[in-house]
């Protein structure tokens, strides 16, 4: 196949034909396929099912400081999960909140906290005009917790070493931004993680604003699909050389280790972050599901125990995203589609033609597959270039993921070749 | 024993004497004991040690959906519960959010909803001056939750039927007056259940506050100790009938049902009420864990499961409340001390000599027993008598609450004696 940017119209009129009839096939199929949100299969969520006979009757219900995890009490978390996620994340465990089943519910709460009491500066509600710095392609989920609470959502460029830092650097200076949303490992979508050096910008920055945070979702931290994995410099070590050890809060969990629904989650950061979040639990709960810690706590002794368990989500996982790469290779001549080939996470990141991401969404719909709706992953659904697909290879099976590229491959073409005749 | 206040200054001397010597005896046996917090013992949480077993790779993890119970997604939670609690509160399923192990943290990001974007109206957050109501004595921990968020804490007086509803609908003339908290059923601490006719008169309400809601936390709804419960009113067919549906949210958990740390937790209301507690919840988590909320769904099939369950916990607590009543009987003639009788809930009020009840609590600390700090159960901590002390008698085995009753009544004469010589 030849580049179709390169063809004169009667070749496109012959290639939109074939194309269409391709299409036409595969929606006569009536299948139902959803590449739309990044969620594990139930083969990955299996790899798991030891920790249901972890906790019980057998095995009781005390941590190893003797607390029984039945009852009430205990704000940050049982004392293993802290050991267990400072080394993943290295920090220390008394810089380590264990929450619930969802580190979106404890950056919403962080947020939700800043706006009527401040993260140790004045509440940022009793201000107004105020913007969040938004690295786009980025979290769809991110960007609407901002949005809710108000704030200006300002797209930052991505670049293949992680946010535009020039730009990043320039928009701290107005004070009315407050803080920034990061995926620095296996970014959402695009896949990338950021530099040594553009982690090292982060922790020197100096933002007008002096509750200024860094949101660092550290969700893919060991989510390698490769043995040889991207390497993330440690955001909090950096930003103690540089002075800066409130600047991060750092998220992460276990939504894509154990359990999506039934994980556990952290946040983290600074001894002054830590008080401070604190400081706002203490009246909001007594305790997180206890149970549920001990359940990971005894399921994964050590990081090492996670690192080995990873490597069979990548087994499971690598060969999904394959299918989809495959596929599209047979696009790498057209011209019409580029897209990441990420060595973690859970997404491929598709750029079809200027003005044909919302088309390509639309045919696969209609052809029974599902897409994140495109420009989700921009601020406020917005791609300014209509260009960007978030492709999730996860969640189907491998049977299904095959057809499923099939379908996207043949709707990427026929709206390319449809943008291309309008000419 | 005679009573204390009709005594001489000499027979109050003999009786000093006499108790003062008892409780240095008691104070000499170096004790460990705890009647702080509502705390189920351990007796109380082996009764769902079934609940193990009942979510696993033998029982698989979907709910009569067919949802994969360890996915993501389901914000408001599984339609079993829905009904279940439905059933328990009088409420159709789809008045029901089933959330996560906290009806606490439920009411709280309630509050946190209603400052930065209302409950319907404006935010309340940008008004100033507000104020809540706090029956009292009652729950600590809500009136906490209403002073971090800066509400002025107006105390109403608690009768032995509910609320001092003239006190209440002449404060709800103010439009700052936001809402109040209500423990409906088994009052923490007083142990009372509100009357057909304070329900009425709730559900009938007129606040000039457009948006003033009623928290009706229904904590204690079936843990009745006796085969003769009280029973409540239904506030939402009341406040419907009354053309108010959307004045009361009403929270609930199985916290004293199944585990306190690991239980469920609803809130319920209208259809507007449930709208508005979701708009938020759609961009705060992607969804409660579901594979908790499967074990109680297949724990507790129906309202008659609970029922039997409750029976067996009743059966556990209620001689540890007879303990304390026993043991409270001997200042019955004193006149020193009056208390509560509860047929349900979690806790006995105990009211001593004005100015008495700090001394209590610190001569309970002094010989090894932790008692609610006095004070507790009143806005800001502050009894204006000094006189109430909440006695939690679930926690400690029921050998120890015997001892626990003999330090807490010693400790009691003890103060008595103190301030009537005094005088």
């Amino acid at each position: 196949m030849s580049n179709y940017l390169q063809m004169s119209k009667d070749e496109l009129n012959a290639q939109y034909k074939s194309a269409k009839t391709e299409y036409e096939q595969l929606r006569a199929l009536h299948l139902t396929l959803d590449m739309s949100r990044g969620k594990p299969g139930g083969d990955n969520m299996d790899l798991s099912e030891k920790m249901f006979d972890l906790v019980g009757n057998d095995t009781g219900f005390k941590n190893i400081d003797g607390i029984d995890c039945r009852n009430y009490g205990g704000l940050d978390g049982l004392r293993e999960l802290k050991n267990l996620f400072g080394e993943i994340l290295g920090l220390a465990p008394e810089q380590i909140i264990v929450g619930g089943n969802s580190s979106l519910n404890m950056m919403f709460d962080t947020i939700a906290q800043a706006m009527t009491h401040g993260l140790g500066g004045e509440a940022w509600g009793k201000q107004s005009g105020l913007k969040f710095l938004c690295p786009a392609p980025g979290y769809d989920r991110h960007f609407a917790i901002t949005e809710y609470f108000g704030f200006k959502l300002v797209p930052v460029k991505l670049n293949a070493d992680g946010p535009d830092m020039d730009e990043v650097e320039e928009l701290i200076k107005d004070e009315k931004v407050k803080g920034i949303w990061c995926v620095p490992k296996y970014a959402n979508p695009e896949g990338i993680t950021y530099s040594d050096e553009v982690v090292r910008r982060f922790a020197a920055l100096k933002p007008a604003a002096k509750d200024f945070k860094i949101f660092w979702d550290n969700a893919y931290c060991i989510h390698d699909l490769y043995d040889d994995g991207d390497n993330l410099l440690n955001i909090y070590d950096e930003c103690v050389k540089a002075g800066n050890p409130d600047l991060p809060i750092i998220f992460a969990s276990t939504s894509k280790i154990s359990f999506p629904g039934a994980g556990v989650a952290v946040a983290a950061g600074s001894p002054n972050n830590v008080a401070v979040l604190k400081s706002r639990m203490q009246f909001q709960t007594i305790g997180p599901d206890k149970l549920n810690q001990l359940r990971h706590a005894r399921m994964f002794s050590c990081a090492d125990d996670l690192y080995k368990h990873m490597k069979k989500h990548a087994d499971i996982i690598r060969p999904k995203f394959d299918s989809v790469l495959n596929e599209l290779e047979t696009l790498r001549d057209t011209g019409i589609a580029r897209w990441t080939n990420p060595k973690g996470g859970y997404f491929i990141s598709l750029y079809v033609l200027p003005g044909c991401a919302k088309r390509v969404e639309q045919l696969c719909a209609n052809a029974g597959l599902i897409l994140t709706p495109a420009g989700a992953a921009y601020p406020y659904g917005n791609d300014p270039d209509d260009s960007n697909l978030r492709i999730a290879p996860t969640y189907p099976s491998a049977e299904e993921i095959k057809t499923a590229a099939v379908i996207l491959c043949s709707a990427v073409k026929v709206a390319a070749l449809e943008k291309l005749l309008e000419h």
